[in-house]
Protein backbone atom coordinates (compact mmCIF):
# COMPACT_ATOMS: atom_id res chain seq x y z
CA UNK A 1 0.00 0.00 0.00
CA UNK A 2 1.87 3.56 -0.86
CA UNK A 3 2.08 6.37 1.95
CA UNK A 4 -0.27 8.00 -0.06
CA UNK A 5 -2.93 5.82 -0.01
CA UNK A 6 -2.35 4.65 3.64
CA UNK A 7 -2.64 8.23 4.66
CA UNK A 8 -6.12 8.63 3.98
CA UNK A 9 -9.04 8.36 6.54
CA UNK A 10 -10.88 5.37 6.77
CA UNK A 11 -13.75 4.28 8.13
CA UNK A 12 -14.68 1.28 9.33
CA UNK A 13 -18.89 0.19 9.86
CA UNK A 14 -18.75 -1.94 12.95
CA UNK A 15 -21.32 -5.01 13.26
CA UNK A 16 -21.10 -7.42 16.37
CA UNK A 17 -18.04 -9.35 17.59
CA UNK A 18 -14.13 -8.19 17.90
CA UNK A 19 -13.18 -8.08 15.14
CA UNK A 20 -13.87 -4.79 13.84
CA UNK A 21 -11.72 -2.83 16.79
CA UNK A 22 -8.72 -5.17 16.29
CA UNK A 23 -8.77 -4.12 12.67
CA UNK A 24 -9.04 -0.40 14.07
CA UNK A 25 -6.68 -1.00 15.79
CA UNK A 26 -4.31 -2.43 13.37
CA UNK A 27 -5.08 0.46 10.95
CA UNK A 28 -4.26 2.87 13.73
CA UNK A 29 -1.01 1.23 14.44
CA UNK A 30 -0.14 1.42 11.11
CA UNK A 31 -0.53 5.21 10.85
CA UNK A 32 -3.76 4.94 9.16
CA UNK A 33 -6.52 7.46 10.66
CA UNK A 34 -9.76 5.52 11.68
CA UNK A 35 -13.55 6.66 11.69
CA UNK A 36 -15.68 4.08 13.49
CA UNK A 37 -19.80 3.56 12.78
CA UNK A 38 -21.28 1.30 15.33
CA UNK A 39 -24.26 0.04 14.03
CA UNK A 40 -26.80 0.15 17.74
CA UNK A 41 -27.33 -3.19 18.86
CA UNK A 42 -24.43 -5.04 17.55
CA UNK A 43 -21.30 -3.13 18.01
CA UNK A 44 -19.35 -3.15 21.08
CA UNK A 45 -18.73 -0.14 23.56
CA UNK A 46 -15.56 -0.44 22.81
CA UNK A 47 -15.55 1.98 19.49
CA UNK A 48 -15.98 4.75 21.96
CA UNK A 49 -12.20 4.68 22.56
CA UNK A 50 -12.05 5.64 18.72
CA UNK A 51 -13.54 8.74 17.16
CA UNK A 52 -16.98 7.23 16.30
CA UNK A 53 -20.31 7.72 15.59
CA UNK A 54 -23.80 5.32 16.22
CA UNK A 55 -25.96 4.75 13.86
CA UNK A 56 -29.35 2.13 13.58
CA UNK A 57 -29.90 0.04 10.99
CA UNK A 58 -31.32 1.91 8.15
CA UNK A 59 -29.99 5.53 9.27
CA UNK A 60 -28.24 5.64 5.65
CA UNK A 61 -28.41 9.72 5.90
CA UNK A 62 -26.76 9.76 8.85
CA UNK A 63 -24.34 7.46 7.46
CA UNK A 64 -23.24 9.46 4.45
CA UNK A 65 -23.47 12.87 6.27
CA UNK A 66 -20.91 12.07 8.60
CA UNK A 67 -18.72 10.55 5.58
CA UNK A 68 -18.62 13.22 3.83
CA UNK A 69 -18.20 15.92 6.72
CA UNK A 70 -14.90 13.79 7.38
CA UNK A 71 -13.89 13.41 3.21
CA UNK A 72 -13.77 10.08 3.80
CA UNK A 73 -14.38 7.63 1.05
CA UNK A 74 -13.00 4.38 2.12
CA UNK A 75 -14.97 1.86 4.06
CA UNK A 76 -14.45 -1.37 5.42
CA UNK A 77 -17.43 -3.62 6.46
CA UNK A 78 -16.85 -5.87 9.45
CA UNK A 79 -18.96 -8.18 12.10
CA UNK A 80 -22.24 -9.59 12.18
CA UNK A 81 -25.10 -8.32 11.81
CA UNK A 82 -28.47 -10.31 11.19
CA UNK A 83 -30.23 -9.97 8.34
CA UNK A 84 -33.32 -7.20 8.90
CA UNK A 85 -36.44 -7.60 9.13
CA UNK A 86 -37.64 -4.17 7.23
CA UNK A 87 -39.65 -3.09 10.44
CA UNK A 88 -36.54 -3.12 12.73
CA UNK A 89 -35.17 -0.62 10.33
CA UNK A 90 -34.46 2.91 11.53
CA UNK A 91 -35.91 4.84 7.96
CA UNK A 92 -34.59 8.22 7.91
CA UNK A 93 -34.53 10.40 4.72
CA UNK A 94 -31.51 8.46 3.18
CA UNK A 95 -33.30 5.30 3.25
CA UNK A 96 -36.71 6.67 1.89
CA UNK A 97 -34.86 8.60 -1.24
CA UNK A 98 -33.15 5.05 -1.72
CA UNK A 99 -36.59 3.02 -0.80
CA UNK A 100 -36.35 1.22 -4.36
CA UNK A 101 -33.00 0.06 -4.31
CA UNK A 102 -33.23 -1.05 -0.97
CA UNK A 103 -36.48 -2.98 -1.05
CA UNK A 104 -34.61 -4.60 -3.53
CA UNK A 105 -31.96 -5.66 -1.16
CA UNK A 106 -34.43 -7.89 0.80
CA UNK A 107 -34.92 -10.44 -1.49
CA UNK A 108 -32.56 -13.48 -2.78
CA UNK A 109 -30.11 -14.57 -0.19
CA UNK A 110 -27.01 -12.77 2.80
CA UNK A 111 -25.02 -12.76 0.18
CA UNK A 112 -27.09 -10.12 -2.01
CA UNK A 113 -28.03 -8.35 1.00
CA UNK A 114 -24.51 -7.77 1.50
CA UNK A 115 -23.47 -7.52 -1.72
CA UNK A 116 -26.81 -4.97 -2.57
CA UNK A 117 -25.39 -2.75 0.02
CA UNK A 118 -22.05 -2.42 -0.78
CA UNK A 119 -23.20 -2.03 -4.43
CA UNK A 120 -25.24 0.83 -2.73
CA UNK A 121 -22.67 2.52 -0.92
CA UNK A 122 -20.44 2.57 -3.72
CA UNK A 123 -22.83 4.26 -6.38
CA UNK A 124 -22.78 7.21 -3.53
CA UNK A 125 -19.06 7.52 -4.15
CA UNK A 126 -17.87 5.30 -1.11
CA UNK A 127 -15.07 2.82 -1.81
CA UNK A 128 -15.69 -0.46 -0.02
CA UNK A 129 -12.45 -2.17 1.11
CA UNK A 130 -11.13 -5.63 2.06
CA UNK A 131 -9.88 -5.83 5.89
CA UNK A 132 -7.21 -7.78 3.54
CA UNK A 133 -5.49 -4.35 2.46
CA UNK A 134 -5.28 -2.99 5.66
CA UNK A 135 -5.08 -5.83 8.68
CA UNK A 136 -3.91 -8.75 7.17
CA UNK A 137 -2.87 -10.10 10.29
CA UNK A 138 -6.28 -10.97 10.84
CA UNK A 139 -6.44 -13.70 8.33
CA UNK A 140 -5.32 -17.68 9.18
CA UNK A 141 -1.34 -18.17 7.75
CA UNK A 142 -0.17 -20.90 6.08
CA UNK A 143 0.73 -23.82 8.17
CA UNK A 144 0.66 -24.69 12.30
CA UNK A 145 -1.29 -21.93 14.16
CA UNK A 146 -1.79 -24.05 17.80
CA UNK A 147 -1.16 -27.47 18.56
CA UNK A 148 0.82 -30.24 16.69
CA UNK A 149 0.95 -30.79 13.58
CA UNK A 150 -1.83 -33.05 11.66
CA UNK A 151 -0.76 -36.78 11.14
CA UNK A 152 -1.41 -38.34 7.56
CA UNK A 153 -4.61 -39.23 8.03
CA UNK A 154 -6.07 -35.96 9.18
CA UNK A 155 -3.75 -34.29 6.31
CA UNK A 156 -6.18 -36.41 4.17
CA UNK A 157 -9.42 -35.44 5.73
CA UNK A 158 -8.04 -31.65 5.13
CA UNK A 159 -7.64 -32.19 1.40
CA UNK A 160 -10.99 -33.91 1.44
CA UNK A 161 -13.04 -31.50 2.96
CA UNK A 162 -11.31 -28.37 1.17
CA UNK A 163 -12.20 -30.01 -2.18
CA UNK A 164 -15.45 -30.53 -0.90
CA UNK A 165 -16.06 -26.96 0.08
CA UNK A 166 -14.83 -26.16 -3.44
CA UNK A 167 -17.42 -28.55 -4.98
CA UNK A 168 -19.90 -26.71 -3.17
CA UNK A 169 -19.00 -22.93 -3.60
CA UNK A 170 -20.81 -22.31 -7.55
CA UNK A 171 -24.02 -22.82 -4.84
CA UNK A 172 -23.03 -20.08 -3.07
CA UNK A 173 -22.81 -22.65 0.10
CA UNK A 174 -20.16 -24.19 2.05
CA UNK A 175 -18.19 -22.12 4.03
CA UNK A 176 -17.35 -25.43 6.43
CA UNK A 177 -17.39 -28.87 6.69
CA UNK A 178 -16.66 -31.60 9.15
CA UNK A 179 -14.83 -34.63 7.90
CA UNK A 180 -13.31 -38.08 9.46
CA UNK A 181 -11.22 -40.79 7.56
CA UNK A 182 -12.82 -39.22 4.40
CA UNK A 183 -16.14 -39.47 5.44
CA UNK A 184 -18.46 -36.07 5.95
CA UNK A 185 -19.72 -35.90 9.05
CA UNK A 186 -21.76 -32.27 8.67
CA UNK A 187 -21.94 -29.79 5.93
CA UNK A 188 -22.46 -26.00 7.03
CA UNK A 189 -25.48 -24.23 5.25
CA UNK A 190 -27.82 -21.38 6.79
CA UNK A 191 -26.93 -22.72 10.56
CA UNK A 192 -23.39 -21.22 10.92
CA UNK A 193 -20.51 -22.56 12.03
CA UNK A 194 -21.45 -23.35 15.64
CA UNK A 195 -24.66 -25.12 14.96
CA UNK A 196 -22.91 -27.45 12.59
CA UNK A 197 -20.03 -28.02 15.39
CA UNK A 198 -23.31 -28.37 18.10
CA UNK A 199 -24.31 -31.39 15.23
CA UNK A 200 -21.49 -33.04 15.74
CA UNK A 201 -21.31 -33.40 19.30
CA UNK A 202 -24.82 -34.08 19.34
CA UNK A 203 -24.86 -37.31 17.01
CA UNK A 204 -21.70 -38.72 18.80
CA UNK A 205 -23.41 -38.49 21.96
CA UNK A 206 -26.89 -39.94 20.95
CA UNK A 207 -24.78 -43.07 19.16
CA UNK A 208 -26.05 -41.76 15.81
CA UNK A 209 -21.60 -41.32 14.83
CA UNK A 210 -19.66 -43.76 16.24
CA UNK A 211 -15.95 -42.39 16.68
CA UNK A 212 -13.59 -43.34 18.99
CA UNK A 213 -11.73 -40.39 21.02
CA UNK A 214 -11.01 -37.68 18.90
CA UNK A 215 -11.56 -37.94 15.57
CA UNK A 216 -12.35 -35.39 12.93
CA UNK A 217 -11.26 -32.18 11.41
CA UNK A 218 -13.49 -28.59 11.16
CA UNK A 219 -12.31 -27.54 7.62
CA UNK A 220 -13.28 -23.78 6.40
CA UNK A 221 -12.51 -21.52 3.81
CA UNK A 222 -14.68 -18.72 1.87
CA UNK A 223 -16.38 -19.84 -0.82
CA UNK A 224 -14.35 -19.40 -4.26
CA UNK A 225 -15.20 -16.11 -5.74
CA UNK A 226 -16.45 -14.75 -2.37
CA UNK A 227 -16.33 -10.82 -2.36
CA UNK A 228 -13.25 -10.53 -0.11
CA UNK A 229 -14.43 -7.48 1.28
CA UNK A 230 -17.66 -8.70 2.98
CA UNK A 231 -18.70 -11.16 5.78
CA UNK A 232 -15.59 -13.40 5.51
CA UNK A 233 -15.45 -16.61 7.45
CA UNK A 234 -14.57 -15.81 11.03
CA UNK A 235 -13.22 -17.99 13.75
CA UNK A 236 -12.62 -17.25 17.37
CA UNK A 237 -12.51 -18.77 20.58
CA UNK A 238 -16.52 -19.68 20.46
CA UNK A 239 -15.12 -22.00 17.66
CA UNK A 240 -12.18 -23.70 19.65
CA UNK A 241 -15.42 -24.61 22.45
CA UNK A 242 -17.46 -25.89 20.13
CA UNK A 243 -15.15 -28.17 18.06
CA UNK A 244 -13.70 -29.44 21.88
CA UNK A 245 -17.94 -30.62 22.90
CA UNK A 246 -17.38 -32.03 19.28
CA UNK A 247 -14.46 -33.72 19.98
CA UNK A 248 -12.79 -33.42 17.00
CA UNK A 249 -8.89 -33.89 16.20
CA UNK A 250 -8.47 -30.23 15.07
CA UNK A 251 -9.55 -27.54 12.50
CA UNK A 252 -7.93 -26.28 8.98
CA UNK A 253 -8.92 -22.76 8.01
CA UNK A 254 -8.26 -21.52 4.90
CA UNK A 255 -5.15 -19.10 5.11
CA UNK A 256 -5.76 -15.81 3.56
CA UNK A 257 -9.54 -16.30 3.60
CA UNK A 258 -10.39 -17.10 7.23
CA UNK A 259 -10.19 -14.36 9.73
CA UNK A 260 -9.23 -15.26 13.47
CA UNK A 261 -10.98 -13.03 16.25
CA UNK A 262 -8.74 -12.81 19.41
CA UNK A 263 -5.60 -14.73 17.50
CA UNK A 264 -4.07 -15.32 21.38
CA UNK A 265 -7.10 -16.56 23.16
CA UNK A 266 -8.44 -18.48 20.22
CA UNK A 267 -4.28 -20.22 19.93
CA UNK A 268 -4.03 -20.47 24.16
CA UNK A 269 -7.76 -21.97 24.29
CA UNK A 270 -6.62 -24.72 20.83
CA UNK A 271 -3.48 -25.86 23.12
CA UNK A 272 -5.38 -26.13 26.60
CA UNK A 273 -8.01 -28.12 24.27
CA UNK A 274 -5.34 -29.98 22.36
CA UNK A 275 -6.37 -29.17 18.96
CA UNK A 276 -4.41 -28.60 16.05
CA UNK A 277 -5.05 -25.64 14.22
CA UNK A 278 -3.71 -25.14 10.32
CA UNK A 279 -3.55 -22.81 7.99
CA UNK A 280 -4.06 -24.52 4.82
CA UNK A 281 -3.33 -23.09 1.52
CA UNK A 282 -6.87 -22.93 -0.41
CA UNK B 1 -37.18 -59.98 -16.41
CA UNK B 2 -37.49 -63.73 -17.71
CA UNK B 3 -39.91 -66.13 -16.06
CA UNK B 4 -36.94 -68.66 -15.24
CA UNK B 5 -35.37 -65.60 -13.14
CA UNK B 6 -38.76 -64.78 -11.86
CA UNK B 7 -39.39 -68.09 -10.84
CA UNK B 8 -36.08 -68.28 -8.47
CA UNK B 9 -36.68 -67.76 -4.63
CA UNK B 10 -35.85 -64.57 -2.90
CA UNK B 11 -34.63 -63.38 0.39
CA UNK B 12 -35.13 -60.54 1.51
CA UNK B 13 -32.49 -60.05 4.69
CA UNK B 14 -35.48 -57.27 6.49
CA UNK B 15 -34.21 -53.61 8.64
CA UNK B 16 -36.27 -51.58 9.70
CA UNK B 17 -38.94 -49.62 8.40
CA UNK B 18 -42.59 -50.92 6.64
CA UNK B 19 -40.21 -51.14 3.15
CA UNK B 20 -39.00 -54.77 3.12
CA UNK B 21 -42.64 -55.54 4.08
CA UNK B 22 -43.79 -54.07 1.10
CA UNK B 23 -41.35 -55.42 -0.96
CA UNK B 24 -42.23 -59.00 -0.21
CA UNK B 25 -45.70 -58.13 -0.71
CA UNK B 26 -44.99 -57.02 -3.90
CA UNK B 27 -42.19 -59.87 -4.84
CA UNK B 28 -44.86 -62.62 -3.96
CA UNK B 29 -47.89 -60.32 -6.06
CA UNK B 30 -45.52 -61.03 -9.14
CA UNK B 31 -45.27 -65.24 -8.72
CA UNK B 32 -42.13 -64.87 -6.56
CA UNK B 33 -41.52 -67.25 -3.93
CA UNK B 34 -39.62 -64.78 -0.77
CA UNK B 35 -38.14 -65.92 2.39
CA UNK B 36 -37.91 -63.38 4.95
CA UNK B 37 -35.05 -62.95 7.33
CA UNK B 38 -35.85 -60.32 10.02
CA UNK B 39 -32.95 -58.62 12.14
CA UNK B 40 -33.52 -59.02 15.51
CA UNK B 41 -34.43 -55.56 17.19
CA UNK B 42 -34.80 -53.78 13.76
CA UNK B 43 -37.41 -55.98 11.40
CA UNK B 44 -41.30 -55.66 12.05
CA UNK B 45 -43.04 -58.93 13.89
CA UNK B 46 -45.24 -58.99 10.48
CA UNK B 47 -42.30 -60.52 8.46
CA UNK B 48 -43.70 -63.67 10.55
CA UNK B 49 -46.92 -63.74 7.93
CA UNK B 50 -43.93 -64.99 5.65
CA UNK B 51 -42.07 -67.68 5.75
CA UNK B 52 -38.88 -66.35 7.41
CA UNK B 53 -36.18 -66.76 9.99
CA UNK B 54 -34.93 -64.50 12.71
CA UNK B 55 -31.20 -63.67 12.64
CA UNK B 56 -29.64 -61.84 15.58
CA UNK B 57 -26.50 -59.12 13.74
CA UNK B 58 -23.95 -60.90 13.61
CA UNK B 59 -25.41 -64.34 13.21
CA UNK B 60 -23.48 -64.87 9.55
CA UNK B 61 -23.33 -69.00 9.78
CA UNK B 62 -27.11 -69.11 10.44
CA UNK B 63 -28.16 -67.25 7.60
CA UNK B 64 -26.20 -68.88 5.34
CA UNK B 65 -27.52 -72.14 6.43
CA UNK B 66 -30.94 -71.37 6.18
CA UNK B 67 -30.34 -70.00 2.32
CA UNK B 68 -28.05 -72.82 1.75
CA UNK B 69 -30.78 -75.69 2.83
CA UNK B 70 -33.89 -73.77 1.14
CA UNK B 71 -31.12 -73.17 -2.35
CA UNK B 72 -31.90 -69.77 -2.30
CA UNK B 73 -28.91 -67.72 -4.19
CA UNK B 74 -30.59 -64.36 -4.62
CA UNK B 75 -31.41 -62.05 -1.60
CA UNK B 76 -32.01 -58.19 -1.34
CA UNK B 77 -31.42 -56.15 1.84
CA UNK B 78 -33.96 -53.67 2.97
CA UNK B 79 -34.67 -51.59 5.68
CA UNK B 80 -32.62 -49.07 8.33
CA UNK B 81 -30.17 -51.14 10.08
CA UNK B 82 -27.40 -48.78 12.52
CA UNK B 83 -23.91 -49.43 12.27
CA UNK B 84 -23.31 -51.74 15.37
CA UNK B 85 -20.74 -52.02 17.77
CA UNK B 86 -18.40 -54.61 17.47
CA UNK B 87 -19.97 -55.19 20.89
CA UNK B 88 -22.83 -56.03 20.03
CA UNK B 89 -22.65 -58.48 17.46
CA UNK B 90 -23.75 -62.20 18.08
CA UNK B 91 -20.66 -63.92 17.04
CA UNK B 92 -21.59 -67.43 15.71
CA UNK B 93 -18.88 -69.32 14.21
CA UNK B 94 -19.90 -67.86 10.92
CA UNK B 95 -18.24 -64.41 11.71
CA UNK B 96 -15.43 -66.45 13.91
CA UNK B 97 -14.68 -68.05 10.51
CA UNK B 98 -14.89 -64.79 8.64
CA UNK B 99 -13.52 -62.76 11.71
CA UNK B 100 -10.76 -60.88 9.57
CA UNK B 101 -12.82 -59.67 6.96
CA UNK B 102 -15.82 -58.58 9.57
CA UNK B 103 -13.49 -56.36 11.42
CA UNK B 104 -12.00 -54.76 8.11
CA UNK B 105 -15.78 -53.54 7.74
CA UNK B 106 -15.54 -51.99 10.75
CA UNK B 107 -13.56 -49.49 9.56
CA UNK B 108 -14.79 -46.37 7.13
CA UNK B 109 -17.60 -45.07 6.25
CA UNK B 110 -21.35 -46.27 6.23
CA UNK B 111 -21.42 -46.55 2.99
CA UNK B 112 -17.83 -48.90 3.54
CA UNK B 113 -19.57 -51.05 5.32
CA UNK B 114 -22.94 -52.07 3.39
CA UNK B 115 -20.32 -52.87 0.34
CA UNK B 116 -18.49 -54.93 2.40
CA UNK B 117 -21.09 -56.73 3.72
CA UNK B 118 -22.40 -57.51 0.21
CA UNK B 119 -18.91 -58.51 -1.37
CA UNK B 120 -18.77 -60.90 1.82
CA UNK B 121 -22.07 -62.05 1.09
CA UNK B 122 -21.50 -62.72 -2.23
CA UNK B 123 -18.18 -64.19 -1.82
CA UNK B 124 -20.29 -67.32 -0.48
CA UNK B 125 -22.10 -67.41 -3.42
CA UNK B 126 -25.15 -65.02 -2.92
CA UNK B 127 -26.73 -62.53 -5.78
CA UNK B 128 -27.13 -59.65 -4.17
CA UNK B 129 -30.59 -57.43 -6.04
CA UNK B 130 -31.97 -54.38 -6.24
CA UNK B 131 -35.18 -53.95 -5.23
CA UNK B 132 -35.34 -52.15 -8.99
CA UNK B 133 -35.47 -56.04 -10.14
CA UNK B 134 -38.16 -57.02 -7.98
CA UNK B 135 -40.80 -54.34 -6.76
CA UNK B 136 -39.98 -51.10 -8.99
CA UNK B 137 -43.24 -49.91 -8.04
CA UNK B 138 -41.26 -48.74 -4.71
CA UNK B 139 -39.47 -46.26 -6.25
CA UNK B 140 -40.60 -42.82 -6.70
CA UNK B 141 -41.76 -41.91 -10.51
CA UNK B 142 -41.37 -38.98 -13.02
CA UNK B 143 -43.48 -36.12 -12.75
CA UNK B 144 -46.66 -35.16 -10.01
CA UNK B 145 -46.70 -37.64 -6.79
CA UNK B 146 -49.09 -35.55 -4.89
CA UNK B 147 -50.48 -32.14 -4.40
CA UNK B 148 -50.54 -29.39 -6.63
CA UNK B 149 -47.37 -29.10 -9.50
CA UNK B 150 -44.43 -26.65 -8.21
CA UNK B 151 -44.41 -23.18 -9.97
CA UNK B 152 -41.28 -21.59 -11.71
CA UNK B 153 -39.22 -20.16 -8.79
CA UNK B 154 -39.87 -24.08 -6.85
CA UNK B 155 -38.59 -25.37 -10.52
CA UNK B 156 -35.24 -23.99 -10.51
CA UNK B 157 -34.70 -24.13 -7.22
CA UNK B 158 -35.18 -27.98 -7.71
CA UNK B 159 -32.69 -27.92 -10.59
CA UNK B 160 -30.62 -25.89 -8.58
CA UNK B 161 -30.85 -28.65 -5.37
CA UNK B 162 -30.47 -31.83 -8.07
CA UNK B 163 -27.09 -29.78 -9.09
CA UNK B 164 -25.83 -29.53 -6.12
CA UNK B 165 -26.15 -33.06 -4.86
CA UNK B 166 -24.87 -34.09 -8.17
CA UNK B 167 -21.83 -31.87 -7.08
CA UNK B 168 -22.00 -33.66 -3.60
CA UNK B 169 -21.92 -37.27 -5.12
CA UNK B 170 -17.93 -37.65 -5.52
CA UNK B 171 -17.63 -37.11 -2.09
CA UNK B 172 -20.22 -39.81 -1.03
CA UNK B 173 -21.97 -37.61 0.75
CA UNK B 174 -25.26 -35.53 -0.16
CA UNK B 175 -28.74 -37.53 -0.87
CA UNK B 176 -30.39 -34.02 0.68
CA UNK B 177 -30.65 -30.38 1.11
CA UNK B 178 -33.12 -27.78 1.40
CA UNK B 179 -33.15 -25.15 -1.40
CA UNK B 180 -35.58 -21.68 -0.85
CA UNK B 181 -34.92 -18.88 -3.87
CA UNK B 182 -31.89 -20.04 -5.11
CA UNK B 183 -30.68 -20.27 -1.46
CA UNK B 184 -28.74 -23.52 0.23
CA UNK B 185 -30.54 -23.65 3.59
CA UNK B 186 -29.38 -27.15 4.82
CA UNK B 187 -27.36 -30.01 3.21
CA UNK B 188 -27.74 -33.53 4.90
CA UNK B 189 -24.90 -35.59 5.56
CA UNK B 190 -24.18 -37.85 9.02
CA UNK B 191 -27.41 -36.72 10.51
CA UNK B 192 -29.89 -37.72 8.22
CA UNK B 193 -33.07 -36.40 6.38
CA UNK B 194 -35.23 -35.70 9.32
CA UNK B 195 -32.41 -34.02 11.93
CA UNK B 196 -31.96 -31.47 8.73
CA UNK B 197 -35.49 -30.76 8.07
CA UNK B 198 -36.20 -30.21 11.65
CA UNK B 199 -32.74 -27.95 11.74
CA UNK B 200 -34.68 -25.29 9.29
CA UNK B 201 -38.06 -26.04 11.02
CA UNK B 202 -35.45 -24.68 14.05
CA UNK B 203 -34.06 -21.89 11.94
CA UNK B 204 -37.29 -20.74 11.10
CA UNK B 205 -38.65 -20.64 14.59
CA UNK B 206 -35.52 -18.71 15.88
CA UNK B 207 -35.60 -15.84 13.44
CA UNK B 208 -32.48 -17.44 12.18
CA UNK B 209 -34.36 -18.03 8.46
CA UNK B 210 -36.44 -15.22 7.77
CA UNK B 211 -38.94 -16.66 5.30
CA UNK B 212 -42.28 -15.46 4.58
CA UNK B 213 -44.82 -18.68 4.77
CA UNK B 214 -44.23 -21.55 3.31
CA UNK B 215 -41.04 -21.76 1.41
CA UNK B 216 -37.98 -24.11 0.49
CA UNK B 217 -38.43 -27.68 -1.73
CA UNK B 218 -36.50 -30.71 -0.10
CA UNK B 219 -34.30 -32.21 -3.07
CA UNK B 220 -33.29 -36.03 -2.24
CA UNK B 221 -31.36 -38.06 -4.53
CA UNK B 222 -29.16 -41.22 -4.47
CA UNK B 223 -25.62 -40.52 -4.73
CA UNK B 224 -24.27 -40.68 -8.60
CA UNK B 225 -22.74 -43.70 -8.75
CA UNK B 226 -24.49 -45.42 -5.53
CA UNK B 227 -24.80 -49.15 -5.90
CA UNK B 228 -28.63 -49.31 -6.15
CA UNK B 229 -28.66 -52.74 -3.75
CA UNK B 230 -28.17 -51.14 -0.54
CA UNK B 231 -28.72 -48.18 1.52
CA UNK B 232 -31.59 -46.58 -0.87
CA UNK B 233 -32.76 -43.10 0.00
CA UNK B 234 -36.13 -43.38 1.49
CA UNK B 235 -39.34 -41.26 2.10
CA UNK B 236 -41.89 -41.92 3.64
CA UNK B 237 -44.99 -40.19 5.90
CA UNK B 238 -42.06 -38.84 8.06
CA UNK B 239 -40.86 -36.95 5.85
CA UNK B 240 -43.90 -35.29 5.25
CA UNK B 241 -44.42 -34.64 8.97
CA UNK B 242 -40.93 -33.12 8.96
CA UNK B 243 -41.19 -30.96 5.62
CA UNK B 244 -44.50 -29.52 7.40
CA UNK B 245 -42.55 -28.59 10.64
CA UNK B 246 -40.07 -26.84 8.61
CA UNK B 247 -42.81 -24.81 6.60
CA UNK B 248 -41.60 -26.27 2.83
CA UNK B 249 -43.33 -25.85 0.18
CA UNK B 250 -42.53 -29.12 -1.25
CA UNK B 251 -40.65 -32.22 -2.33
CA UNK B 252 -38.65 -33.06 -5.42
CA UNK B 253 -37.59 -36.84 -5.23
CA UNK B 254 -35.15 -38.55 -8.35
CA UNK B 255 -37.05 -41.02 -9.96
CA UNK B 256 -36.09 -44.28 -9.69
CA UNK B 257 -33.73 -43.95 -7.58
CA UNK B 258 -35.85 -42.98 -4.12
CA UNK B 259 -37.87 -45.18 -2.46
CA UNK B 260 -41.52 -44.08 -1.27
CA UNK B 261 -42.05 -45.89 1.88
CA UNK B 262 -46.64 -46.20 2.62
CA UNK B 263 -47.27 -44.52 -0.77
CA UNK B 264 -50.59 -44.45 0.24
CA UNK B 265 -50.07 -42.54 3.62
CA UNK B 266 -47.19 -40.62 2.19
CA UNK B 267 -49.44 -38.85 -1.09
CA UNK B 268 -52.33 -38.55 1.70
CA UNK B 269 -50.38 -36.92 4.50
CA UNK B 270 -48.57 -34.68 1.63
CA UNK B 271 -52.36 -33.67 0.56
CA UNK B 272 -53.22 -32.95 3.79
CA UNK B 273 -50.14 -30.60 4.64
CA UNK B 274 -50.63 -29.10 1.36
CA UNK B 275 -47.13 -30.03 0.23
CA UNK B 276 -46.23 -31.16 -3.29
CA UNK B 277 -44.44 -34.20 -4.04
CA UNK B 278 -42.96 -34.24 -7.51
CA UNK B 279 -40.43 -37.13 -9.27
CA UNK B 280 -37.98 -35.48 -10.92
CA UNK B 281 -35.27 -37.07 -13.56
CA UNK B 282 -32.29 -37.33 -12.27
Amino acid sequence: MSGVESAKPLAILCGGGSLALEAARLARESGREVFLIGIVGWASAEIEAFPHIWVRLGEVGKLFAALRERSIADMAIIGSVRRPELSDLWLDWGVIKRAREIARLFRGGDDGLLNGVARLLEREGLRIVSPRDFAPQLFAPVGGIAGRAPNGAEEADIAFGGALLGALSPFDVGQGAVVANARVLAVEAAEGTDAMLARVAQMRASGRLRLKGRAGVFVKAAKRGQDMRLDLPTVGPATIAAATSAELSGLAIAAGEVLIAERAAFASAAEAAGLFVVGWAP
